[in-house]
């Protein structure tokens, strides 16, 4: 094959990349909490061919899904690529045929037309399957337990929108998956659809709206009646993708908005809520209702925090401007105009890839973590693909303010987190974080399970992998019960 | 699962370990010579679980296969267990059931009688197969693209031996498999056999003898009209048994015996050459018959190398008389004793796991290669688990007598390489070396292709493994010809 880029987006490739396979019965330090039984999914950007164009960039790498199913005090491994048709067509083709990220003008003239997804950015078991998603296509499906793609749905005809959000949530009452798809109009326009899938697969709910510009909507929130979303200057413009550039850049001039639109409706009662001038988010921790008023938290900082999506006037990155602090907007739906009621900083500790208890997902809720930044730890490791190296795990209570957090030690970095329930009606918080931490220095990952309230006590338990993963996105956890097979 | 022992020899199965996975299409730096087309099979022990006795042996694990495919300029790896009758039954029990190596008196009581080999030493295509060897059990049975398991075979009856050599050799005349079994009579017994199955399966020569004492019988050659072994004083015994020890000690005041026996006859013939004080070999790289002269070259050294095989006095293991030269044994079988006509020191560097152009087994040859020790260099990593670090890669031109080696830098190792012909065809050494050689501090593994009489230039290829593999035994390249399917 050609060469991967001497780049250091891509010299990870070489070492960390492109395996599928199988461990049975990881070798642990610890012990795995007793009864726990279900399965953590992840996925990471890991391009099966060297890029065509050498600076493009990690997003842009094919979808590789982890599997660590815990049984019985003990944890199998098992990983493969999302084969996504870009996947297979390159597969056939032995070379690479996508060009950048998102920008089809760059593709080989053969796949024109092609779905263009990687399946890269997140994975979750809804209906019996897994969904395995990247916000610009539509729906991988694969199968849970072996992980063999069957491919993209449309969910028998009844969602014909052309992509689909990476960022659903599940309602916990209803069981509904609830998201939405943007640019449903074709690349680059405003119109989105928001939708629900109840827990057999049915599409039970459609809102459609429009954006007050074209953004990278990458994320939302649902918070009691309503679905509520973030538009910070990322944009994209024909112009762009004719330089053969990647798809986003960031205007700082352009305002932020949050958009509150009801679930159950048509989508035509959406009110846009804006700053200007702009903040900047990204990932989402929760929203909630109460009353009238609706309130969404999620890491901020004051201009992009993706330093490969850069500014459009030429302002370098700037890494204290693109630092991430955790920060509830509160909007009324009382109100006339469209002025955010309150912005309120909710987290001390910097830091992104935010989760709650998924069983509060949408409710007032009190316990909240992050994967942090501790600049004043030391790091040995090369720097990784993002700001800087997300080197400790934050437990926030909301209650109280109070922060506990735990530093992974230098020579490495956490990845996501997800939380697991130590019983179905156990109360909120009271249950695990189940995460990867990598060692940079050592070239391997450890899974790592804490007690979710005591995250700063470290893990209770570590399961060892021989190599290192790359880089992931975002992952979930599921229960045994709905793994089926 | 249990635990690991925290000693040098198993630590490394934490992070080394356990894994089954497929890598297509290597990233590779430089170029795979134009029209190479096979593949390289080699083995590692790989417990699947953890020891049932804490200070059991390296040799002891699971064998782990993996399958390089080379073929239009591009590498495929392939990896997994060889699904022996031991890891069936520990897979199914969900935990370790033999005991220490090769003594069943340290097994479960529910796996009395049962097959206890783990294939963990040797892998060879033959017969449209891939046997995966161990010397004291019978041949398992693999696919050699699939890697899938048949099973253990007696070829159709005609193999009724329950040992079988790892250490076969093809005769490159008549294609035949040449090889061997020990303790054919039971543990511990002096009865062998030598047989010889064509390349359709077919078993077509048997010859029976004894061995002076009963001995670690790993490694022989074919030599023209003969076959020759070579009897190191590593011995074994009901006591050691006894007391739960591994296997084989080594006892210096026993003498060393080459025995040198007709393939065509019925054994009766066999001679035996002594050397007495002892001198230890374990692996050979050739031998070749000169009318009634027979010459055997292998490395040796004064006393044991193999540190896990203790002296039975208690001395204690001495590296510089552990430390191996290549040394050519030739006897005359003209001669009415049992003298040897001549020891003679054919290389410089010190070494082990010699190979040879195939082509030329048990004829006249003058290129031989092993991995070798350069004591002078420096090294980062931790120690392996042998007597020092392989570092370097030694071509030894047995007619001029010059040596040419390549060292692989500080922070690593090699492991066994094997021989690539240019094309079946061409001269003897004209082709390629396949090895791999581990970076010991950032835990990975480069499958390197050396031009075979230009080893000091280094390798013209290099295909990155993402994750270290572990210390390996031995291995075979063969021809896509050979590969079906």
């Amino acid at each position: 094959m050609a060469h991967f880029p001497n780049s250091p987006l891509y010299q990870e490739v070489l070492h960390l990349g492109r395996l599928e396979g199988d461990i049975t019965d990881l070798e642990l330090e610890g012990e795995v909490p007793a009864g726990l039984d279900g399965a953590f999914f992840r996925v990471h950007p890991d391009p099966q061919f060297p890029p065509m164009y050498p600076n493009d960039q990690f997003f842009n790498g094919d979808g590789m899904v982890s599997q660590f199913r815990i049984k019985n005090g003990r944890i199998n491994f098992k990983q493969r690529y999302a084969q996504t048709d870009k996947w297979k067509l390159e597969r056939a083709a032995g070379r690479p045929l996508f060009g950048v990220y998102r920008n089809a003008q760059t593709d080989d003239p053969s796949v024109a037309g092609k779905i263009r997804g990687t399946a890269n950015t997140n994975v979750l078991v809804h209906a019996g399957k897994l969904f395995a998603m990247k916000e610009d296509s539509p729906c991988l499906i694969m199968d849970q337990n072996s992980l063999e793609t069957s491919g993209y749905t449309d969910f028998d005809g009844q969602l014909t929108i052309p992509t689909f959000t990476a960022h659903p949530k599940i309602d916990p009452d209803t069981g509904n998956f609830c998201g939405f798809g943007y640019a449903v109009a074709g690349p680059l326009t405003r119109e989105c659809q928001y939708f629900e899938i109840d827990p057999n697969g049915t599409v039970v709910r459609k809102a459609d709206f429009k954006v007050p510009y074209y953004t990278m909507l990458h994320d939302f929130a649902i918070a009691g009646d309503y679905a509520v979303f973030n538009v910070s200057p990322y944009f994209s413009s024909q112009e762009i993708l004719d330089r053969k550039m990647p798809h986003f850049m960031y205007d700082r001039k352009l305002p932020f908005y949050l958009g509150v639109v009801r679930r159950d409706g048509d989508g035509s009662d959406m009110r846009w809520f804006k700053i200007d001038p702009s903040i900047c988010g990204c990932h989402v921790m929760n929203g909630f209702q109460d009353g009238t008023k609706v309130s969404f938290d999620f890491p901020i900082s004051k201009t992009t925090s993706l330093p490969f999506f850069p500014e459009a006037d030429g302002t370098p990155f700037n890494k204290e401007e693109a630092t991430t602090y955790l920060t509830r907007l509160t909007v009324d739906l009382a109100s006339s105009g469209d002025e955010i009621t309150s912005i309120e900083r909710i987290g001390k500790a910097p830091g992104e890839f935010p989760r709650i208890d998924d069983r509060f997902a949408g409710k007032p809720y009190r316990n909240g973590w992050m994967i942090t930044y501790d600049f004043d730890k030391p790091y040995n490791g090369p720097s990784g693909p993002f700001v800087g190296v997300i080197n400790s795990l934050t437990h926030y209570d909301h209650q109280t303010g109070t922060e506990k957090s735990w530093w992974c030690g230098p020579d490495g970095a956490l990845q996501e987190p997800a939380f697991i329930p130590r019983t179905a009606d156990s109360a909120e918080g009271d249950g695990y974080l189940i995460a990867l931490v990598d060692d940079h220095m050592k070239n391997y990952s450890d899974l790592c399970i804490f007690d979710a309230l005591n995250v700063d006590k470290g893990p209770v338990c570590r399961a060892k992998l021989p190599f290192r993963l790359r880089q992931g996105l975002h992952g979930n956890w599921v229960d045994g019960s709905k793994l089926g097979g």
